[in-house]
């Protein structure tokens, strides 16, 4: 079950798709395998890089069934919905099948504070005894919540045990959050988003690690495993290296389609296809990765 | 089937539940046979005010299957969803239990004129042969659609054969699409939202008729019916003494949650429930729908 | 000055302008009159509907010095802007020129509690001595201001005297912010917008009157007085009168220019010119207007 | 006057404040200064970074004199507004006291290819000879402006010189645009924003240099200058010395604040105060930012 204590990086998953859109079940196992191997300590499914709202129910059902049956690490799944049945039904297929616990983004619709605060009590009354992640993503949710309300949140709902964070810009939030469970309130896991952009500014400010998809983990595998060991400049020496390909690989909407491109290309899975609605990649994309990927394993070898 | 001959009231269906919050079957058919009372002559489910979102997909094949063997008017489904999967799951679900076509309206994260005709297009592929209802609602989705756009839609998308006519202004859209037809393009079907608080001027601009749930169907049936007739006084006679109470339960938000005290009180289904999140009326509310009821009412008589 | 024991109706004035798009200055003393003879007990000037943002800051301080000097009732000067120098600016050119106050509505950017708070908060240091409305449209700004942040601003704003109440629904914020004031916080006046379409109920819930811009204010003061003498049914029976033609003109972006129609036809402005960018009315749409009229006087003509 | 053959780095300025936030006019002098040594070749003010909403029209005015008198290359002046009377009346001051040129953003309420053609066509019409600059900005106006819609306004605006390039993800935007003109549509000039975070892709796919505000300029100049001289290599080397920082420097809202910190401690301005409403930066901040710079310049001086 997952817990507070949770650290370290938790992939965020793709779902690997064959060239015709259907579900590639066999690369699931080799996408599984290779995050592991890279140093993942956890994985996150059924997120908005996972194409989530692409699946369909028993589609979804069957990434959980194969993901968890492999990983031997923490598997979260998201479980965001418009409405509460939808969340309840999809947690319930994730327990059944071995996951660690869920995570929960606000629809688009919430504005007010306590609009927030009471969607998150209804989302713990609702969820019971699965342990739960708040996922904090204002550029795609459209909803800002502030540090207060989600130091309300930790406060009521005891299985609250993790913030995906990803508010940007975000760094104030986890040293107001750290702050606060410093003087007593619980402390809670935080993992962080934005595709590892700010690891490094993150991990100093008292994040626990990384939840993002970046397709190479063994990078924030290794900052937050150099900036736990206090060995900042060799984390920022290794963070800067991929600097170029993290800040490629964030642009939005874009971003999925170059992750899975290097996925596939690094063999974690078979094809790069992102379903439909998405984008293709040009050729000067694809060109312009390659020179990125050609410069960082060049610095890498200089480290 | 449903064709671009359609016309009349569409009834929005609401979803009933019981004071549980589970699905009320047994109302769903009390419901059915009430709208057909009123004078519907097609039935629209799981969209927007069907509370669709908050439904899991059991739930929703569910209402589907019983509203369908209940109802001898074409059925229309709400499809619309994140992804071209569970559209076309939702859709096939719906086409084997007997529904006339689908409505789709369109995900809140296209802008150009370029992305909303790419979308639709790939709506009409996956679809085939299954005619489809473009849903223009603005307000909720957040997405503008030009009339040229729509025209485009109609042009190359074969069975996209109505438009459910959501946008505020919108009067402008169906006089334009209506010269459109007359100078040529293919005449599809407009059934108008907005909960008819236009349906006046729309029937006059060229609509065939109100797809929407307000919860005296009766009104629109009879408004259709009237200026069908050219009977434009009747029809302004009887709209006026229904628009104190169309205007209340067009807050929104608000006002899924008034029209089902209203269906409920009017004996079509047998709780007022909204499933969370969704508001609960106070006894300020109750008292003014009240109200509005008597001098519905009491001026109705005197027509 | 403007204070908390405002009441009745602030007419939101139009800004008249030539057919060339030059300011209509003589006409801004005409229509003033006009709103007066109607019954306004004050007048809102360089709000959204009367085009502020289309006016350069020169033509800003001339309406706010002809109508100051022609209106003899309070006259509440928009002053919203991006930042507080331009609030400031224009604050001090209405307060030298004759206003009893200013409007500040909320920038689109803020989002939490927090930030909505901190935002009036630095208003009432900005704006000192001068007695101010606070703006709470959401479906233009796109800020929700929840009940208990209104009470907040109260409670630390002494200078705001008023709130423009335009949220939609918003019909149980009123019930709220009196219930409040009854218990001991400060009651501040509460006027409502949104063309009038809720006034019956807004009184009955509390308001002390209207702030919008209906072409017809007579309409609003009949309403709002005979709602406090206690004649609910009369202004029910007034009310319902003019509906069809209220919900006409609160099409969003369509109504101002359907309302500067009104207004020239009634004689109150020359021209019915809105300044680019703009709508024209079309010939189907002036027809309807027309025919709403008609209706309108036949209908007060039978009470 | 500017035209389509602009090229280099059109930085855009800050707005400086003295410590009580009145406009330092003095600073204004040696911040032009500042960014000519470090090779901008135009200068953009009142820009969003130029904290343009929060001046008053008599402190525009007044920097514009200022930069207009100081600097010795084109000066681009920001004149975005809700209604053309303000954009007319901007530009007129601006050309007036020696301005290059004007650049326009879209209002935020545009959404269909229509609208936006429409606006930037009577943009065209009202700004008659004065040159100017489209911005397509779309994370802040909200608005995403289609490919083929710029290359209308490039059609139909003859005045339109330059395009304000800040689409993200945009670079298969520049690609489309120089195909575009390969094939015979008019080329305009395309300078890139999004703080300097894709300049070399950007250049790769043809832009013809930066319009952005980070705070070391001689890093863009440089970047432009060796890539337009064909040495991709010392461009990227550069480039990725620098990242991090711009990478920091690119947060939302805070990044104004760090760039005027930084553009403090280089001596280009006084005073590193933002005016109200905007964020003030914590001591975690502060050191962030000095780590990043200490390591900048121990890669530079590596290069």
């Amino acid at each position: 079950m997952l817990d507070e204590t949770a650290k370290g990086v938790f992939t965020i998953a793709a779902t690997p798709f064959l060239p015709d859109g259907a579900l590639d079940t066999q690369s699931l196992d080799r996408m599984v395998d290779f995050y592991l191997e890279k140093g993942a300590t956890g994985l996150t499914i059924l997120g908005m890089m996972g194409e989530a709202g692409k699946l369909t129910a028993a589609e979804s059902a069957s990434v959980i069934e194969t993901v968890c049956a492999r990983a031997n690490v923490p598997v979260v799944v998201g479980v965001s919905a418009a409405g509460f049945a939808a969340i309840e039904a999809l947690t319930a297929v994730a327990m059944d099948k071995g996951a660690a616990g869920v995570m929960v983004a606000p629809p688009g619709s919430l504005r007010t504070d306590k609009e927030i605060l009471g969607y998150y009590r209804t989302v713990g009354e609702r969820l019971g005894d699965v342990p739960w992640v708040l996922q904090d993503f204002p550029l795609v949710t459209g909803v800002k919540i502030d540090t207060d309300i989600i130091l309300k949140i930790v406060e009521e709902c005891p299985r609250c045990v993790m913030l995906k964070h990803e508010d940007w810009p975000g760094l104030e939030k986890i040293s107001a959050l750290r702050k606060a469970s410093d003087a007593g309130a619980r402390r809670i896991s935080i993992l962080c988003g934005n595709g590892g952009q700010f690891l490094l500014e993150e991990m100093l400010r008292g994040a626990d690690g990384a939840m993002t998809g970046f397709a190479y983990p063994e990078m924030m595998a290794d900052v937050v495993r150099l900036m736990s060991a206090g060995d900042e400049t060799a984390a920022r020496d290794l963070f800067d290296a991929y600097l170029p390909l993290v800040r490629y690989e964030s642009q939005p909407g874009l971003g999925l389609a170059i992750r899975k491109h290097i996925l596939a290309k690094r063999g974690a899975i078979a094809h790069p296809t992102v379903r439909a609605p998405g984008p293709k990649l040009s050729a000067d994309t694809l060109a312009e990765v390659e020179t990125l990927i050609a410069r960082q394993e060049a610095r890498l070898a200089g480290l």
